[in-house]
C-alpha cells in the first residue's frame, strides 16, 4: 500500500549539497542563527548561502539566488519572510532541488492572506519539490548533518528513535531532554502547517526505516485523518508509535487553530484512534519521553506483574497505589518465599510480602543482593523496580554527619550498592528499573544533582532504565505492555 | 470541642531536656545515628546521652538508665530493641518526662507479639506520658532544635507549614525537597504507629498554631475516622489541609497493614471525606509539595481564569489542555485586546487569543513586558502563568553557538529578560507563576540546571511561584481554587 519514501526523502534527511536562502553573518537574524548553528553542529556536505546583499558569509562564497549557484544543489533551507517564499521555491524547483525546508512564519496559521501564500507552495510542491513546514524549526537528521534551532549542540551520533512534531518547541525540548538522558534519534522533524510533507509521509518513512525502532509524535491536526488512521493500523503492528495529541480539549483546539491552522479534532474520535490502531496515547512530554526510554530498554516487556524494592514503607503504599491505578499488578508473595526473604532483611522495620521493604533507604549492599535475586527467581514476577534507595545521595546526606573518616567508607559502600542491580541484571538477565529521583532542588544541593545524574547515566550504559518518580516508572511500563495487548488484540481480530 | 494542645504538646516540639535512651558513639547503631543527627543540628537544651554501658558518649555524660539522671527530663528518644521498649517508657513515666518519641521498629506492624508491646506502651501513655510512635523517624520542630534521621541538614529557621507523615521515609523526602524550594516548616512528624498521639492530635495542634499556616499529611490508616472527619470540617475552615492518602487502591491497603498495622480504609469512602470536609486530596509526593507552595505563595487565590504566556505555539496547546482537564479556563481574549497585543508581538510564529505566544522562548524583554502588563490589566483574568520561556538556559543554549561577544550580550539580555516579570509584579500586585523545567538531565548539562536553580530561587524570594511543569503548576492552582470554593460551599450549607 505504501511507495517507498527511503529513497525519496534522502535528500531531506542527508542532502550532499544545501541551499540556505536567508543567511546571514547577522545571528540576530534567524537565517542568521541557522547558519551559525548548522555550521556548530558541522553540516558535512557543500554549503551554499544565499543572499542577495552579501557574497561572502563567514568566509562561505555566497550567491544573490539559487539559480546563481553553478553546482546542482539538492536541498534548501528557507527563513525569508512569508511572502518572498512562493517565489523562492519556484526558483528551487527551476534549479533542480529536491525538497525544501521552510522555516518562516507567517502562512496559514494567520489567517487568508497566508493560507494563500501557503496554497502556491502546495502547488509548486506538487510540480515535483518536497517541502517540510512552513511555520517549523526543520530537521534534525544527524546522519545528514542536520540539525533545527537552536540544536547546535545536540548529539551527532544517530539512533533508533523518530520523532516528528507539529510544533517546533517540543521538537527541540525532546531532543534535548531525551538525548541527556542518552536516547539517541534517527531523525527530530518539527513540520509545522504541513503544506506538503505531513505525519502520514513522516510515519511511512520511519515505518520503511530499518534504523528506527520506535516512533514519537506531536499531533495537532493531521492534514489527511483517514490515511493516518490506516497507516497507524498498519505501523504500529510492526513499530510503537507514542502520540502526545495536543487539543484534545475544547481550550486546546482553538489553540491549535492558531498555531499552525489545524483542525484538532474530538477528544472522543482521537480515544476510538489510539484503540483501533493500537498507538500509545500520552499527555505530556515527560510521559512520552518515559515510554520512548521504557520501549527502548524494555522493547518486548509483555508483564503486568511486578515487585517493588524500596527502603521505607510509605514508599510500598504508594508503590502499591500507584500499580494498581495503571493496572499492573504486585503479587503478594508465598507464604514460603516471604518467610525465606524474612531470614535477609533486618528483622524490624521491614516488610516481605511485596513490595519488599528492605527497612532503609541506605540498606546493606548483600541485603539488596540476596532480596533482588530471590524474589526475580522466585517471586513470580516479570520485573523489578528499584526505588528511591540511596544510591548516590548517601555520602552527601549522611556524609556531612562526620567529615572524617565517616566519609570515606560511606562513599565505598554507597559505590557497592549502587553495584548491586548491575550485578544481579547481568547474572540473572531479567528486568529490572530504578527509580532515582531528584532530592532536594535549591542550588546548594547542585553536587548531590550531579553525583544522581553521574549515577542514572551508569545504568543506562549497562541496560537499567531510569526514571526519575515512582509514577513516571510505572505509567510507561503500563505503556509498553498495553502497546503489545493491544497490538495482539488487533492483529488477530484481522 | 477541642482541649487545648499548645501547652500539652510543648514538651514534645520544644523540649527544654532530652534523654536520648540507646545512644552510642558508634554510628552504624541507629542510636548513634540519631545522636549525632541531633548535635549537628545544634539541638540547644540539655541533652543526656541514656546507655547502660557508657559513661560518655562524644563527650557528653551517659547515664544507665533515665532514671539515674539527677535532673527534671521534659522529652525523650527511644532507640532500643522493641521487647525494651514498654519497661523503658514506664521508667520515663516514673522520672516525669511529659512525651517521647520511640523511632524503634518491631511492633503492631510484624504481628500479635508486636501489637501485645505496643498496647502496653499505650496503657502507659494513659497514666500520664504522651508518646509519638512507635515505628517512625520523630520529629523535626526547628524552634525546639530537634530534627528526624537523617535531618542534621535541614534548615534551623521556622516556616508556616506542618506535615504529619505515616511514613517516615516521607517526612525525611518532604522535609528535603520542600526546603529546598525554599518551603519553613512549623513542624514535621513523623507519627508511625500512632499509638497514642495520632493525626487526630496533630490536627488539632496544627490548627490551634497560630504560626501553621498550611496542614499537609501522609495517611495510610486513622485511628479515629469518625473524629478525624469532624476535625476535619472545622479545621478546613480556616487552614487549607492537603492529605495525600496512602492506600486508596486494593494493592495500596494491603501494603498498607505491613507497614503500619493501619486499616486503610475504602477509595470511596475517602471521597466522601475529601468532598465533605474541605481536605485537599492529592496523589503523589510531589503534587503535595506543588500544592503547598501554591498556598503560600498565592494564599488567597481564587480565579478560575488565567492566561499562559509562552514562546512556541505548541506550548500553548499543552496549556489549554491541562486547564481544562484540571477545570481551569484560558478565555478568548476580546477582539480589541488582541489586536493591542498583535502590536506588541512579532508579526509571525506568535498567537495572542490567550495563550499568549510571543514567537520564541526567548523573546525580546520589552515585548515580554508590555504583553504581561497588558493582559494583567485588561484580559479578565486572575493569573498570569509564565511558561517556558529561557529565563535562566538562553546563554547556556544559545551562547555556546559562538564564544566570542555573543556570550557577554546574551547574559545581559538573559538578566534583562529574567527581571521582567519580577518588574511587573512588583507593578501591578497581580498574581503570576513561573515554569522552569529541567531542560537537560545529563551530568555535563549541570550547570544549566544549576543556573535554573539559582534564577527559581531568585523568583522564590520574590514571591513568584516557581514550577517544574506547566501540568504541575495548574494542578497546584486548581487545588488551590477548589479548596476556597468547597471550604465555601460547606460553611454555607452548615
Amino acid at each position: 500500500m505504501m511507495s517507498s519514501k527511503l529513497e525519496e526523502f534522502a535528500p531531506l534527511f542527508r542532502p550532499r549539497s544545501h541551499a540556505v536562502v536567508g543567511a546571514s553573518a547577522d545571528v540576530t537574524k534567524f537565517g542568521g542563527r541557522f547558519l551559525r548553528v548548522l555550521l556548530t553542529f558541522g553540516y558535512p556536505g557543500k554549503l551554499y548561502p544565499v543572499n542577495p546583499n552579501e557574497s561572502d558569509i563567514l568566509g562561505i562564497k555566497t550567491f544573490p539566488r539559487v539559480l546563481d549557484i553553478p553546482e546542482p544543489v539538492e536541498f534548501a533551507t528557507i527563513t525569508t519572510p512569508a511572502p518572498t517564499v512562493p517565489a523562492i521555491v519556484e526558483e528551487c524547483l527551476a534549479k533542480g532541488i529536491k525538497a525544501v525546508q521552510i522555516l518562516s512564519s507567517g502562512f496559514r496559521e494567520v489567517g487568508p492572506e497566508g493560507q494563500r501564500l501557503e496554497e502556491q507552495i502546495t502547488r509548486t510542491a506538487a510540480r515535483g519539490i518536497r517541502v517540510i513546514g512552513p511555520n517549523c524549526f526543520g530537521i534534525y537528521s544527524p546522519a545528514g548533518g542536520l540539525t533545527i534551532l537552536p540544536g547546535g549542540e545536540l548529539p551527532k551520533e544517530s539512533g533508533v528513535v523518530a520523532f516528528m512534531s507539529q510544533s517546533g518547541g517540543y521538537a527541540i525540548r525532546v531532543a534535548n531532554r531525551a538525548s541527556g538522558l542518552g536516547i539517541r534519534f534517527s531523525q527530530v522533524v518539527s513540520y509545522g502547517n504541513a503544506c506538503d510533507i505531513n505525519e502520514c509521509d513522516l510515519l511511512e518513512y520511519f515505518y520503511e526505516d530499518p534504523k528506527t525502532r520506535v516512533i514519537l509524535g506531536y499531533i495537532e491536526g493531521p492534514r489527511e485523518g483517514r490515511r493516518f488512521f490506516h497507516l497507524l493500523q498498519e505501523v504500529c503492528q510492526s513499530k510503537p508509535v507514542i502520540i502526545w495529541k495536543g487539543g484534545l480539549t475544547k481550550g486546546g483546539a482553538r489553540a491549535v487553530a492558531s498555531h499552525t491552522g489545524s483542525l484538532a479534532g474530538e477528544g472522543m474520535v482521537w480515544d476510538g484512534l489510539f484503540r483501533q490502531t493500537g498507538a500509545i496515547m500520552v499527555n505530556s512530554l515527560d510521559e512520552l519521553i518515559d515510554t520512548a526510554l521504557a520501549f527502548l530498554y524494555l522493547p518486548t516487556y509483555r508483564g503486568r506483574r511486578l515487585t517493588v524494592i524500596g527502603g521505607g514503607g510509605g514508599i510500598g503504599v504508594a508503590a502499591a497505589d500507584t500499580c494498581e491505578r495503571v493496572g499492573l499488578s504486585m503479587p503478594i508473595f508465598s507464604p514460603d518465599l516471604q518467610r525465606k526473604l524474612t531470614t535477609m532483611v533486618p528483622p524490624v522495620g521491614t516488610s516481605t510480602c511485596n513490595p519488599v521493604d528492605v527497612g532503609s533507604p541506605f540498606p546493606f549492599p548483600s541485603v539488596l543482593k540476596s532480596v533482588l535475586e530471590t524474589v526475580l527467581i522466585e517471586g513470580g514476577v516479570d520485573l523489578a523496580i528499584i526505588s528511591e534507595l540511596y544510591m548516590s545521595t548517601a555520602s552527601h546526606m549522611l556524609g556531612r554527619i562526620d567529615n572524617s573518616t565517616l566519609d570515606v567508607r560511606l562513599d565505598s559502600v554507597v559505590a557497592e550498592l549502587a553495584q548491586v542491580p548491575v550485578e544481579v541484571k547481568q547474572k540473572l538477565r531479567k528486568p529490572l528499573v530504578m527509580v532515582l529521583p531528584v532530592e532536594a532542588m535549591a542550588p546548594e544541593h547542585i553536587e548531590a544533582e550531579e553525583a544522581r545524574r553521574k549515577v542514572a547515566k551508569y545504568y543506562l550504559a549497562e541496560g537499567i532504565p531510569v526514571f526519575l518518580t515512582l509514577e513516571r516508572a510505572v505509567k510507561a511500563l503500563a505503556n509498553v505492555v498495553g502497546y503489545y495487548e493491544r497490538r495482539d488484540a488487533i492483529a488477530s481480530s484481522d
